[in-house]
């Protein structure tokens, strides 16, 4: 079994990224262990669907992502990093990669969603030059680009796209994180000089964590409340210089800090700021959405300060997209490693005398590994989809306030999960290689450290997830202040025309609700289509309304009072909001499944969307249990069913991590290279020619059972089965 | 309620650390938050009852560990930071801290759950530091004292104890880690010169990840494959020489390589090492279970090769032992930190207009940290009844082949799960406190890399468990072959005056079973000892049952057919191991709450046990709804009750963690010091201050309200809670 089930050497196999590249033919045979009327998996058809829209930027951007000025080098201090990711950054310029967001005006191209795409991309190089580059080009000349008007475009950006201006993102603040409305830095206009004073008035509203400001900003777009004329309006957007270009010298009035070694991402130098009185010209301020006139006159065509602020911080949804879609990234490459090494790398003779078992025939190995695969081939449609939605409103193809509304809480649901998900499976595959797993080589340690920060920063993760719950809420709540618990689903059949529903993502919940009348189907079965979204999308329905229902009144209340009764439910909000995105990522790993044409693709495909979906609600059973949407019988039947599904995926597990199309200067992974299967050839034919020559030492315990001694002596029995461990073998 | 909740500045507390350095008087006021009738918990007491048995042996190695020169340092490369540790280690020689467990003969103490109690401690310096001493002393030192005779002691231990012969523990291949006795290198005897020809037969018998092989180490225990008068008698130990001491080159036929950068640990120097037909005197075979005579005959007190090979690899459990009780360490330290931060830090004004919430106060803040928290203390129980057990083998005083069986078994359950919770711990610390978390003056994301390893060195987690699993299920079917479902529970109570039963820490099945008699009275109530204990239990049972059932003559089939019926239920197994683990980690804390006396501390404790207990039930509930252990009605409580749990702690929860008795030379944790206290006092003072003056500027929002415009005009309501998020505030 364990020969058959191993895979060819695989000459005649084309991965994704030999078809794309368009070095051989498309297509491949399938596994041979699957049998020969059994699916086999188009893994170069697979490959360009992963790709997804952006494939070409997508190519280009790994093609130069494989060069390997451009890749992490271990071991550096943080001071030698920061100054190789900072050469590296001229590199991004020199080939064009990362102006695409830019308008046309400058030399970009007004190419939001093909932009982000190039960007996920970079985190195979170096994460520290990915989101460095995010940094100078996704966050600071992102917001001189969206906050600011004509006249800033034309002076500064020039500058931020060739590099020439270094500079921050200056919002976060030390006391501040998460809530942007309330930090300290206040910019006071004064009339007399047609300027304004930035100031930061105590410790706490020192800016924090700052990439570029601990050595190479020269300049930054600081956030600070806008005061004027004795009015404060509230967070808004400034220019400023910060250092002298010569001297890299702070200028009068600035000073900070260096944040120092952090637990990744060392190629940046993030830091501290902050101002004492620090005057900046009147035409500073990014006027796009608030403008201060020479007298201290105050205007906005946004007439609702909190639309206002929600409008200007909407630009910071591009870094959740592009940390999103990252993070993907990153669970495809370690995935890759830790399933190619699982193919090749033996341990422990369970099924015959002289062959040890590869890893990944071992079911926990399969668990293991095989259901991160199928939430990482989720998570990658789910991102997909959140891009194409981001370039829908970036591009003003469809920019209305619900619009963005509905972008915000979709990579609001997506980025905790698919971020986490990314920690969670570097971590299985670093502990699936053993030590070799640990060693920095092998990359898994040194990416989970850098993509560490991913699950906080661009928006805390919980923070995210309560926002997307606040969204659920709002949504129950309008129509149904005092409705009946159970009167949701028809609430949500009644939204199904609703465009603005149609385009949260609440999609999939209207749609079966629309097609199939009821949930109470759902506990008839559960493995097919139907019945996982039927059981899925019936606990986001009943979670937000039972929550609903128990905070209702809450804003009648004082406001303590209310405080305390929504945090009584916080715990509940945020598994909700959870529940949600979980849905969005099987919903997206559906629709992608009516792309796929090949049937053996679609086959398999459709095995690992079963895995995903079983895996939530077997995680989540007791939930079904508890609300009888399941009976005992048939939850007793999910585990089984689930350790089916691993075994049948077996075969194709190669050809799964094969489509995501890394080649090997992309993985720069030892274990990936197939050496391993090289010594594993060699110990095997080296105990095969000893027994061969008869050369071989007799084992004792052998000698001893042909003396008729026997073996089994110890107190723990040897069984001859897979479980075998260390110190029991006999 | 948040002033309330929040900790006084604490001037008349008493931290354990205070009281047990005695430089205040024990005992504490209760928080003020739990009114004056509320219980308080006598810190200085449960940090005495934390330190266990060998208390003053932990508090001179936290002053140890405390000293400057023992600290990591940050943001070393690799090679300064072994060069530091490796000075470190005489600083360890020079202050006796790592002699205890040697020979009376050699100046050591013959005591053993002393010296891992020490070394246990010493997390808080520097993992690398750690790790490094382990293998210089508790695993080369070690390996020739228990596997060596008085010959070797006398030999080599003086210049092992004293670092004059750094030396390594030379047993894992790159082709073979957990599985030991699998290894390929060979050591043949020939008679013709009374020598042991050591050789590496291919590439994947290479020794790896071997600490103090890339640079430090002049000698090694070397495992390999005994072979006489050609017969091959398992692995054995030998002494070799690696390096000239003068030059640190190696010895003529000695070759190897430096593992390079790793995930953490990068004080120390793994690497490989390979030998071709190196040549070493009869009489380093280290040869207490097995000898060679001039003319090449083999003996051993041992006849069976299975138990001999299982009892030279007994030492391996002090190392499982001793990471057992580092990770608890290590999980302390990041809770004390983390819980500190969130008694200090506000964000998001839900419940006044004016002052922000601390984090603490947040149930999900809540639910992340005292979760974490119960499990912790658990956690570190348990790991003093193993080091107990440890010692009464190791002592002499318990070492039977039953008590070594049971101490493998206890070592192979605690220590996968302490390692991973402390993983588990370190991460969900880091994200709690956001980008300050990240930072590594906090330690979090150090400690974190460091630990790493600590789930998949000295036995891999996932090994172990079925390592632990096979003992369960062996002793199952010892009794019931042919075993009806029902009839475990008799067999168990039936085994309750077994001591072999009794000190497997089965104990508590039988007990509970002996006690009440029946399993079905846990489905009576959920939230009081006995019903937590009878849940717990019955899981265990059953699951056990279920496999042994399931596996029932597996070993009458073909060798195939067999290791097939295993690996199908190999993810069984292992959960059937975890949750017995965890029922030992309950009753460690349960009996722990018998030697508390105060009144106060024991119901703190209590709810803490409570949480534990119930939020291992909560984690299995879908198992307890299936098995109809728990109806609906009562499982749709257990939620609730857990939170309501999570609020009588939140008073006493700073209490708890400072009963750790860490002073800030072993936190060394930025935002552990009260900094975030100071600055947010600061800010409020300020904003108090503006207020006061009546030049406070007015926001924009509150200048509409009046004119009657209204603040409300977003699509996203802003409710007056705490759920309030960046985009949405009005």
């Amino acid at each position: 079994m364990t020969e058959l089930a191993d895979r060819p050497a695989g000459a005649e196999r084309t991965t994704a990224a030999q078809a794309t590249a368009g070095r051989t033919t498309p297509g491949t045979a399938p596994a041979p262990a699957a049998g020969p009327s059994a699916p086999g998996v188009d893994v170069a058809a697979l490959g360009e669907l992963l790709l997804g829209k952006w494939a070409d930027i997508r190519r280009a951007s790994r093609e130069l992502a494989g060069q390997p000025e451009l890749h992490k080098t271990e071991g550096l201090t943080h001071t030698e990093h920061r100054r190789r990711v900072f050469g590296q950054l001229k590199i991004l310029v020199d080939n064009g990669a990362v102006h695409r967001a830019f308008p046309v005006s400058v030399g970009g191209a007004d190419e939001h969603g093909g932009n982000v795409a190039g960007f996920q991309e970079l985190v195979i190089a170096d994460p520290s030059l990915q989101i460095k580059a995010g940094v100078q080009w996704g966050l600071f000349g992102s917001a001189v680009n969206h906050l600011g008007t004509e006249e800033h475009h034309a002076k500064w950006l020039p500058g931020i796209m060739s590099l020439d201006i270094p500079g921050c993102f200056a919002m976060t603040e030390t006391g501040h994180g998460s809530d942007v409305a309330s930090i300290a830095t206040t910019a006071t206009y004064d009339p007399a000089t047609e300027e304004f004073v930035v100031h930061t008035p105590f410790r706490a509203a020192w800016k924090d964590y700052i990439g570029n400001a601990a050595v190479d900003g020269l300049a930054a777009v600081v956030f600070a409340q806008l005061i004027t004329n004795g009015v404060n309006h509230g967070v808004h957007a400034f220019y400023m210089d910060l250092r002298n270009p010569e001297t890299k010298e702070f200028l009068p009035g600035i000073g900070g800090e260096d944040d120092g070694v952090k637990g990744g991402l060392n190629g940046i130098d993030n830091g501290r700021l902050h101002f004492t009185h620090v005057r900046i010209p009147r035409t500073n301020l990014l006027n796009r959405y608030g403008n201060v006139d020479a007298d201290g006159t105050y205007t906005s065509p946004i007439a609702s300060p909190g639309r206002r602020f929600f409008t200007m911080l909407g630009t910071l949804v591009q870094g959740r997209v592009s940390l999103d879609g990252a993070a993907v990234t990153a669970s495809k490459l370690a995935l890759k490693t830790a399933i190619q090494y699982a193919t090749e790398r033996r341990q422990f003779n369970a099924s015959s005398q002289t062959d040890e078992e590869v890893l990944l025939d071992y079911q926990r190995h399969q668990r293991r590994l095989f259901t991160r695969l199928a939430t990482t081939y989720a998570a990658g449609f789910a991102s997909e989809q959140l891009l194409q939605k981001f370039d829908d409103v970036f591009s003003g193809r469809a920019d209305t306030d619900e619009d963005r509304q509905d972008l915000e809480t979709l990579a609001a649901a997506l980025k905790p999960l698919s971020t986490w998900h990314a920690l969670d499976t570097l971590q299985e595959c670093r502990e699936a290689c053993g030590g070799a797993g640990f060693l920095i080589e092998n990359r898994f340690a040194s990416l989970r450290a850098d993509l560490d920060v991913y699950a906080t920063f661009e928006g805390d993760n919980t923070v995210l997830l309560q926002l997307v719950a606040k969204r659920l809420l709002a949504d129950y709540a309008k129509e149904f202040r005092t409705v009946n618990f159970g009167v949701l689903a028809r609430y949500v059949v009644g939204q199904a025309t609703d465009a603005a529903i149609h385009r949260t993502g609440l999609r999939g919940v209207a749609q079966f609700m629309a097609d199939s009348g009821s949930v109470q189907k759902a506990a008839i079965a559960i493995k097919d289509e139907a019945s996982q979204r039927a059981l899925l999308t019936d606990r986001v329905q009943t979670m937000v309304a039972e929550v609903g229902s128990a905070l209702k009144g809450a804003n009648k209340l004082p406001q303590h009072q209310g405080a305390d009764l929504f945090n009584q439910h916080q715990n509940e909000l945020i598994e909700a909001a959870q529940a949600h995105a979980e849905l969005l990522q099987w919903e997206a790993f559906t629709e992608a499944l009516g792309q796929v044409t090949d049937p053996g693709t679609k086959k398999v495909l459709t095995w690992l969307r079963d895995l995903f979906g079983l895996s939530l609600i077997e995680a989540n059973l007791s939930w079904y249990l508890m609300n009888g949407r399941l009976s005992m019988q048939r939850a007793r039947t999910l585990g089984d069913y689930i350790n089916r599904l691993l075994v049948k995926i077996r075969p194709h597990a190669l050809d799964l991590v094969d489509a995501f199309g890394f080649g090997p200067e992309h993985l720069r992974a030892n274990i990936a290279t197939g050496a391993e299967k090289v010594r594993q050839d060699e110990a095997r034919e080296y105990f095969r020619q000893q027994r061969a020559s008869g050369d071989a030492p007799v084992d004792e315990k052998i000698l001893l059972a042909r003396k008729g001694h026997g073996t089994k002596t110890q107190g723990t029995k040897t069984h001859g089965t897979k479980t075998q461990v260390t110190a029991t073998r006999g």
